[in-house]
């Protein structure tokens, strides 16, 4: 059905652009109009793919969200004795790159706007829920797991508002702080 | 000075106003306009304390911070050994009822705002950099103290996002779980 293969694809590439345009100029920089500009198409290509703005911000984050997912089930599972290795391996989720950063800010400028529209908690909570189901059966508990992404999403804020101040070795440092936790 | 007095009692009152509007409807729907209606003023007179709406976030952050920053000040330091008194403690400074609520759904929306305006970021790292060497000193760690503010921020983000889902006793077991960081 190369139909639907396109359709699919157009859509992806246009929640691409979304995402870019939000990480860039944050949500309220991010309306149908500034997502058409920015992926080259008419206001009303954006349209027939999203019904609305908040389907494109939702599909921009189920993007950035299933990037995430990708990422954690890959191969890569150290020892969870090897601290430097785990809070390396930890590093790796957090902005370290122009991706990762575009990334979390995102998902910033989503949280945010999450908490104005119930659509949007929903749209969290589903894909928390599978995150931290993932994480719970790796370090085998739903609290560490909590504790973990909380760990996380503090840690990014952070890096995300104070850029200068996060070179590498401070990154895993803290990291390597926290294992006590989970190991 | 009765005039200053009076100036900055109003000011802080626009501010309180204002925090109560982003906690309400976000920073989109808190405009110079949207503040002066909710505190039954003309946009002229939140615009004479306030020379724009960055100045109004800013200063309704402000206000947020500096409860935290006399929270943090406050008498209870229970023994670093008492796990369920030390769960309890920290577990005041999450959201847990109205005020605490509305006070970090300010927190995250301006974090969000803060991402695309330079000057909100500053003042992230100004109120952080306080907060964080109170918390150190205590601690008697930096990298303790980010790692407890990291903690707390991404679990706020949880239960502002999944209010249901964090009734007292998981806080509390979650909390608990992270102590042996920092003890």
């Amino acid at each position: 059905m190369p139909r639907i293969a396109d359709h699919d694809r157009r859509r992806q590439h246009l929640a691409a652009t979304a995402a870019g345009v939000i990480a860039r100029s944050g949500l309220a920089g991010a309306s149908m109009r500034d997502v058409a500009a920015a992926g080259g198409v008419t206001t009303g290509a954006v349209t027939h793919y999203f019904p609305g703005r908040t389907a494109l911000i939702a599909a921009a984050y189920d993007q950035v969200m299933g990037k995430l997912a990708e990422r954690l089930d890959g191969p890569e599972h150290p020892d969870l004795r090897d601290t430097a290795a785990l809070a390396g391996m930890l590093a790796q989720f957090l902005p370290h790159d122009a991706e990762t950063q575009a990334e979390w800010r995102v998902w910033l400028a989503f949280s945010a706007e999450a908490l104005v529209d119930p659509a949007l908690a929903a749209r969290h909570r589903a894909h928390y829920a599978g995150v931290l189901a993932t994480i719970a059966a790796e370090l085998g508990g739903a609290v560490q797991a909590d504790l973990l992404v909380a760990i996380i999403d503090g840690l990014a804020i952070r890096i995300l508002l104070e850029p200068d101040d996060w070179p590498r070795d401070r990154v895993l440092a803290t990291l390597a702080a926290a294992l006590p936790i989970f190991t």
